[in-house]
């Protein structure tokens, strides 16, 4: 039920991958001349996810204490005449360890393209409202004007980083044996061959444990989810009722109240980035690992790295949904710009004035007596501007700074 | 797969729950008086979890936010005539908050079965080891003695303390309505009976953004786990192969191994340990909620829950059979008393002769020529002991202080 | 300069502990017996911290690991002829312990008492706005009506649930010799009066590995963070431009921006409030604690415990003084209770014409149209209201539910 | 006293990092022809440590909920006539985020060269340990053959990956005015030239709520304080009493026990390095920014982001000052290889034979009976090897596969 809600990674992709590790290994020992091409080809026919339950390994996995004991045996049931060759000189980490890297290369695929989408989307927005003038807020309070071009190209450079880091991260192939030293295989061509087979890169040496990979990996999703935590942060902001200045396409109805249009795609992604933090600091808690494999600590990765990659995935998935259907309210933009009277643009007002004390007095006794911001500058004889000056200074498109100059430098950027 | 491993609690949990809370909602409408004491028979008849498949719920929760909704279409859709009765007052928070509440206690029963269960063993061991001196390790390194059974008491009086903060926790039920104000039942008694029928106490006032009571039961699963990982912790230290003076009752075979029997239980009540205080953390940041209800924070609740009441429950119940069939080598733990060469003795030597400086000298020559501590001893005319009192003074069973007296406060401590 | 900012703790509140903790130590042995009062005396005369310099004794601290090694041998040098009673039987981790007792019994008396205040304080602003009505916001829409009175009351009872955990947490003195068997000293009369001359409570038996009073004050005063967080969220939500529905007492003034006036009570609340759940994770995880004493975790402690007494210290302290100056805009709650002609009142005209689908047509039409909700009720013939019911259907002030009765049962409750 | 034990980084540090920042901005006001050289100048000169206590400042910036707005009034006191153009343009948070990069950049010199000497050190250690046989331990269990250089190498490649990592983030400049459009100064000249006064690079645009920098700087940091726990928890391992392969240059002397002799380094690196996740997973939760400057959230990174630095900085430190004086003990390695009388040497058997049925069936007898592994295997007439060939066989240094080929690898590795 939740996993549909929030983002889905289940058993079967583990499976699968601890399967295509098992024939790499199989494969790669063929290549390397240790066994014969057909018992490779044999074994590998039979390494199939057919007939597996997971529920069942997983209840057999306890008296071994990981799922791969069972799955080997599995296995040799199903070749009796090539038992010995199944699982030949690996260690259960070996085969777990490179599953793991199996089953996040798999899921950072769409996961990379849906930010990569997301990213894209944000570029269009900034383009197309470079010029839509709205308040920006900082503290909670109307500040000064910004463009909304200029806020979506914020949000775009920081998918881009984030995006990038995460592929940047290396998730080597894992073959060791028992302690690391391919003492039963005795040959790294197997473990360069073993990389080549199951698609991943070959590390310097067996990392059982040395887990920067997985620890890397998690910060750099760790990384990204914050980013998607702030777009989605944001619409829930502009999306509350006494701002409306943007909407999700269709908003979620609430059970009892029919005027109401929840921002539910913010509010499931808030849902998702939240539950992040925590999980990476599992996954970097469970970095000091004993001598050549530990006690507890790698098995503690498993359900946190799928629900990492189960997370991000789903949230990054929701925010390009989110971003290709937002709906922008120029009018209200306006609107609001407007709500504190002109007050807003004080700083605008010192700007050409140079007389912060003066401007500053004004502010209060506009603020108290109600009156408009450009009343009291106007009746204020020390103010050096002419009513025309005032106008100006009062536009809030005249003081969005080099706002269009920063988007065009985001749009100019090289993304690769 | 990895459930089954570490600790089950699926969504069928949390759906029989939700449907619960709806009939009770029904049951409590009934009993005060606002609907048919039929109609609410009615209801609840089609309040069944057949035909009710979680991943479609899911799948169809996405466009509302949560599965409330697609829930409650599904059982109006079940009695269209009494359609309006369904869900009649409540939010979906009101639904969620309520199933949380009841998968938590109905999910305490038997955690807190199993821990009272391995903390009587503990209090066993304590009993039948009071006189199984051992050597004390502190920082890794032989200190002084102590006895087996002052180490089982010392788990057994951090897993009554763990368990009794957990038992402590009152998840009460939950009925606002849209802002928590009951404003479309309009009648306290609704609320009175609904925790009455759900089975669950009554709160002061909806706690819709008052996350205490989660955040409570979070916190105190947290301590629990802390207390399952150290006694998992001693088990693997003492069941290392060099001191062996544990072993659990039949160890995890190797896959390549023949020899080895690897501490299973341990390590995966140490792998369920570790996720816990990241989702704990997840728990207290989710704390602070917005206004009347939360943009995502409740939301992140739900998994984050679940996973701590299945990694606790999990490793209570492995902990249970841990203690159950732990195996005691008193003959090792003499063995290893005696590995210094008398050495760990030094501060019972101190403590008979009042000569602190003496005897650390002794110490380091003892250590540096390999001698005896007992032959150096003899030999340093310094010493104030006879040959006797040095022997009395270097019996690691006279030198175990307080030990028999602290067991026996633990064994008399009343456990309700 | 961040300590002063937002908590502070120092060092000399833990070098007062420790030394405290070593006056007890003689007082509890000349007490029992083994060492002349005179002799106790003697040594507690010295046990000041004037001429201690906290960073020299940290330098010192480094070769030992810890930083009682230093001071004890500090204390030694002071009182030469008494030497060997100076910390006699103890180890450094009793010390540690039972200062780390102290210092949190210490922070705990104003913390706790901030906390009472604010909560004194939102019963007080639950009762005198028992009658304002304000919009209930959920998901960060308008949505029904509330009132004030209740949002203070939830406040209230989450601080008291919250404080009433943190007392409920009982800090044992520690003090069990090197491996806790008292083996040093032999006599649990020492360890009885230990803890009285030093304040606290005397545990079952000594807690070296068991850390389950740390953890469960950690844990609490993370669940009391969460509360404070909650109220600031909430400040700083209703306080934003274009909702100001409450302002601190006297606002931050911006750097730049001389309209601006900050929240800046609740920003520190809020910084303070969001380092806890870390902190707390740390805490937890430093419970599974190896053998007799653990090799680096309990260590991990000292600042974890630290800077958490002196966050949520400060944050308790800001939150009263938040509490304390807050200013409630009853006005410009009315005002934006009217912000979407009426559409916020859809539920209570259901509530009254049992019509659902007829008012979220209504309500649509309402929205789309541009025209008041009441003018397309009136207009619309299926609903079955006069024009009087309609306005009193649409009247917020009569739609709040059991508002009162629940702000009745906050005030009613007996705080202790 | 703890700073001084775990790592310091004080107020100091971000005192003259803000006005560093400070004096960064009017130089490029000059440069870009705002502002006149000499005022500039003037300024700069005022911009000076002395005279400011950071406390007074701490205090000073509760009213404004940053320390920024109490430095620019005391240094626009300092420079009365030009006190409009200190701090022109800019809003606080730029200062405080160039201050936070310029802290971390300056902590990062030290913390990254400690790291590199660690790590030549572990490549020395694996050139000159190659052939230093000793056992292999998996899940607390003593299991195959490895070498010491190999789990040298394994340290040094962990912690060069780790130190890449770090180095790897670009920590850039901020400077963008209240709402990040430069809208007061209007020329990005300036902040071109700001970037290149402080020492930083220029950002894109902005990053007032692009938190990714000091993210990432945060889950680097995190990344390698557990390749440090890695080393740290494998020397407690190996310096254990019944194991002694490894002893620290001094080992810390017990408060109590004359004999002991603590790894006091490791214990305080895992002590330092165990506080770090959860700080990491504060700075990730933090990163959900409001709009254009947040509401509490950046004012969480101070503390954090300083601890982060002070830790790792300190463990960094002391793991190489913990590999310089490491000692390691080849002939008790060598005692260790045989303290199962051959047993670990089964797999070398079974690759030899292939029997994994027979060698296990003579692994059990051997065990059960106590007689050697070796005589075992002459015995049973099933084994189809010489009795030279299973001497061979149970020789530990023919069964370290291809360590010795791994250990290469790291050692001919690039590191830049």
């Amino acid at each position: 039920m939740f996993d549909e809600l929030f983002g889905k990674l289940d058993d079967t992709a583990w499976l699968q991958a601890m399967l295509d590790a098992e024939k790499a290994l199989v494969s790669a020992l063929a290549q390397a001349g240790h066994i014969p091409v057909e018992t490779a080809e044999e074994i590998k026919r039979h390494c199939t996810i057919d007939g597996i339950d997971p529920a069942e390994l997983g209840r057999r996995a306890i008296a071994a204490g990981n799922p791969v004991v069972p799955l080997v045996k599995l296995l040799r049931e199903r070749v009796p005449e090539h038992a010995r060759y199944v699982h030949f000189g690996a260690t259960s980490q070996d085969i777990m360890d490179t599953a793991a890297a199996l089953v996040a290369s798999r899921a950072l695929v769409p996961m990379t393209a849906d930010v990569d989408a997301a990213m894209h989307k944000c570029l269009l927005l900034a383009g197309d409202h470079r010029d839509t003038v709205m308040i920006g807020r900082t503290l909670g309070q109307q500040a000064s004007p910004v463009t909304f071009g200029l806020k979506c190209a914020g949000w775009a450079t920081a998918l881009y980083r984030a995006v990038h880091n995460v592929r940047r991260v290396r998730l080597d192939a894992q073959l060791g044996g028992a302690v690391g030293t391919l003492a039963m295989i005795g040959d790294t061509k197997v473990s360069e061959w073993f990389a080549v087979k199951v698609g991943l890169t070959e590390p310097v040496i067996p990392w059982h444990t040395d887990r920067t990979r997985l620890a890397e990996l998690a910060a750099a999703l760790g990384v990204l989810a914050g980013v998607l935590g702030k777009i989605a942060l944001d619409v829930t902001l502009l999306a509350q009722t006494e701002i409306d200045e943007v909407r999700e396409a269709t908003g979620g109805g609430s059970s009892t109240l029919p005027h109401k249009q929840n921002p539910t795609r913010s509010v499931l992604i808030t849902a998702a980035v939240r539950q992040v933090p925590g999980l990476v600091a599992t996954m970097l808690a469970a970095m000091p690992q004993e001598n050549e494999r530990a006690t507890g600590a790698w098995h503690a990765e498993w359900e946190t790295l799928t629900s990492l990659l189960r997370l991000v995935g789903g949230a990054a998935a929701r925010t390009r949904d989110l971003l290709d259907g937002l709906q922008v309210d120029k009018e209200r933009m306006r609107v609001n710009l407007e709500l504190t009277n002109g007050l807003v643009m004080a700083e605008a007002v010192v700007a050409r004035t140079g007389q912060p004390e003066v401007v500053a007095e004004i502010v209060r006794r506009a603020a108290e007596s109600g009156q408009s911001f450009r009343a009291c500058l106007i009746a204020d004889r020390r103010i050096n501007l002419s009513e025309e000056d005032i106008d100006r200074a009062l536009d809030p498109a005249e003081y969005v700074g080099v706002a269009n100059e920063f988007v065009e430098r985001v749009l100019r950027y090289r993304y690769e």
